[in-house]
C-alpha cells in the first residue's frame, strides 16, 4: 500500500480539466490528502466542467479559468508544482466528428502546450496524462492489452493518441517524467449527465433518476467495461507516486458486462425502471467499436492498482449522488 | 502491369506539396501520362518546395501557392478532381522538436483540412497520402511490417501518424477513398540538398558533388533502406489506380544498407570523395531510431509494386542531376 498522505500532503499539484468529472474527483481526494491544489479549466460549454463539482473544497483550491493552449499562462502555473494531472480535453466521439478542429485544438495542440510549458518552466514535475481506450478502436482481440495496435475509429481517438504520444516523446527526448493511463468507461458522481454526448452511462443514470425509459442501441449484447471514478483516481495517484510509471502507458480496465445486463443492473439498483432496444443511429454506428474490455494486468503488476468498487456499489453511490444534487447537473 | 496511361490520361489530378521533392517528380510523371495536373504548395521556407522542380512542365500544370489549412480555397480546388495525392507536409524531425506547433499545423491540421474539403466537396475523389516509416520509431524487429506498433520518437512522427490515421477514419466513417503509403528514405532528383535537416542523403549528395568530405554520425553501422523517387512515384500511382488500396496502409521499403556502405557506394559512384565518422550530435541522438528497414510484402502482393532502380543506378542519376542543376538547389 502506498502512503498517499506522505506523497501528496503539502505538495503543490496542478490539475488541468479540474472542474470536470475525473479532475474534480481527483481534486477532492488530493485536498483530503493535504495537497495544495490548483485547478485549470477552460469551462468550454458542454465539455463537463461544472463549478458545483468542487462544492465543499472551493475554499481550499485555486481555480484558473484558462485554455491549456495558453502556454504562457500555463508556464506561470506549472512552476514549482510537484505533480501535474493532465486531464483537460474533449471526450465526445460524436462532437469530434462534427467539429474535428475543436477536438484537435484541445486534445492535440492543448497537450503539446502543457508539455512545452513543463519543458521550459518545470522539467522536474511529475505528469500523469489521462488517455483513453478509444485509441485502440475496434479490438482485434479481448481483453485489449497495451500491445494492441492503436486503430482509432474517430477523430477523438486519433487526437487523444497524438496527445498521449507527445507525453512519451517528451519523456524520451527531454526526460520529462510523464505517464499515461488509458481509461475505459468511467462513471460516478460529478460525471456529465446532461445528454449522451460524452458518455451513455451518465445519460442512463439521469434517465433512471428521472423515471424515464433507457434506450439501448442495437441488440444490447455489446460488451463494455467500467471503472468507478474513485478507482480511476487511485490509479492516477499511483502513477504519480511511482517512478516506475515514468515514460509508461497503462490500461485501466473493469468488469466486462453487456449493455443489456448493465441496464438490468442499473434498474435493479435503482429499485425500478425500464429499458428498450432501439436501432443504432447511423452517426453512432459508423464509429462504434463493437465489444471492448481492457486488460489491466500491467498496472496491477507494476503499480499495485486494484479496482475496489464493484459495479453494483458504484452505481448505487452514483444514483444517490444524482438524486441529491441533480439540480446542479440538469 | 497497370496501364497508367489508361488510368490517368485526361484525368484531373491535384497534388498537395507538388513543388516539393516527391510531389514534383509525381507531377512530371503524371504530365507525361497525359493527366491534367493542378499543384498546391505553400512554399514554406525550408520545406522543400522549389519552382525549378517543375521546370519543363511549368506550362502544363496549374499551380496554387496555398496552405492546405485553407479549407475554403482547397474546397474549390478539389471539386471535379479524380485523384488527389496528398503529399504536403513538413518532414524534418529536428525542426519538429524545435517548433512543434508548426509541424502540428501542417501535418495534423493541414491534413484534416484536406479531408474535410474532400468530404464536403468531392467525396468520390481517390486520395493517396504520403505517410512515413517514422511513425514506427525505434523498431522492435526488422524488417518492420505494417503490424509493428507505432511508437514515434519525435513530434514529426506523432503528427504524421495522426494525419495518416485521419485518412483511415475518413474512409471508415464517410467512405472516402483514401490510402496511405509509409515511405522510407526516398532520394533522387529534386530532393532538398541545401542542408541536412530534411534528409541526410540529400546533404551527402551535395557534399560529394562539391568535393567535400561526408560526415557519418556514430559508427556508421546503422541500417537504413532507400527508395529511388521514381519507384515511390510508381507506388503512389498504383495505390491511386487500384480500389484494393482504399482504406489501407502500405509500407514501402528498399535495399537495406549501412550508412558506412552507403557512403562508400556514393563515393564510388561519384568517382571520388571521402568520408569520416563523427559523434552523434546530442539533439539527433535523442531522436535516433537505430536500425531500420521496412517490409514491403503487402504492397508487392496486393498492388504489384516492384522497386526497379538499384541504389547504385539511383545514386548515379541523382548525382548527374545535381551536377547539372546544382545552381537551382544551393
Amino acid at each position: 500500500m502506498v502512503d498517499f498522505g506522505a506523497v501528496f500532503a503539502g505538495k503543490p499539484v496542478l490539475i488541468t480539466g479540474g472542474l470536470g468529472f475525473i479532475g474534480s474527483n481527483l481534486a477532492h481526494r488530493l485536498v483530503e490528502l493535504g495537497a495544495v491544489v490548483t485547478i485549470v479549466d477552460a469551462l468550454f460549454p458542454d465539455c463537463g466542467g461544472n463549478w458545483f463539482n468542487i462544492a465543499g473544497i472551493e475554499d481550499r483550491v485555486e481555480v484558473h479559468v484558462l485554455d491549456i493552449q495558453d502556454e504562457a499562462a500555463l508556464g506561470r502555473l506549472v512552476r514549482e508544482k510537484a505533480f501535474l494531472f493532465n486531464l483537460a480535453g474533449r471526450v465526445s466521439h460524436l462532437d469530434s466528428m462534427r467539429n474535428p478542429y475543436a477536438d484537435l485544438e484541445s486534445n492535440v495542440r492543448g497537450h503539446l502546450s502543457v508539455l512545452e510549458a513543463c519543458r521550459r518552466h518545470n522539467p522536474e514535475v511529475k505528469i500523469v496524462h489521462a488517455g483513453t481506450r478509444q485509441v485502440y478502436g475496434r479490438p482485434c482481440y479481448l481483453p485489449v492489452d497495451e500491445s494492441h495496435p492503436p486503430n482509432p475509429v474517430d477523430i477523438n481517438g486519433v487526437n487523444k493518441l497524438a496527445g498521449e504520444l507527445y507525453h512519451i516523446v517528451y519523456h524520451r527526448a527531454y526526460g520529462l517524467r510523464t505517464a499515461s493511463l488509458r481509461l475505459t468507461n468511467t462513471y460516478g458522481p460529478r460525471m456529465w449527465v446532461r445528454d449522451s454526448r460524452l458518455t451513455f452511462i451518465g445519460w442512463w443514470i439521469r434517465r433512471v433518476v428521472e423515471g424515464q425509459e433507457l434506450e439501448i442501441f442495437g441488440d444490447g449484447r455489446q460488451i463494455r467495461d467500467f471503472n468507478y471514478v474513485d478507482d480511476v483516481v487511485e490509479a492516477l495517484l499511483l502513477a504519480a507516486a511511482n517512478p516506475v510509471a515514468e515514460g509508461q502507458i497503462y490500461n485501466l480496465g473493469g468488469e466486462p458486462i453487456s449493455l443489456l445486463d448493465l441496464a438490468r443492473l442499473l434498474v435493479e439498483v435503482n429499485g425500478g425502471g425500464s429499458y428498450r432496444l432501439v436501432p443504432f443511429p447511423p452517426e453512432r454506428n459508423r464509429i462504434d467499436i463493437g465489444d471492448f474490455c481492457g486488460d489491466s494486468t500491467r498496472i496491477r503488476d507494476q503499480l499495485g492498482w486494484r479496482p475496489r468498487v464493484s459495479l453494483r456499489e458504484g452505481l448505487a453511490r452514483t444514483l444517490a449522488y444524482y438524486r441529491e444534487y441533480h439540480r446542479y447537473y440538469w
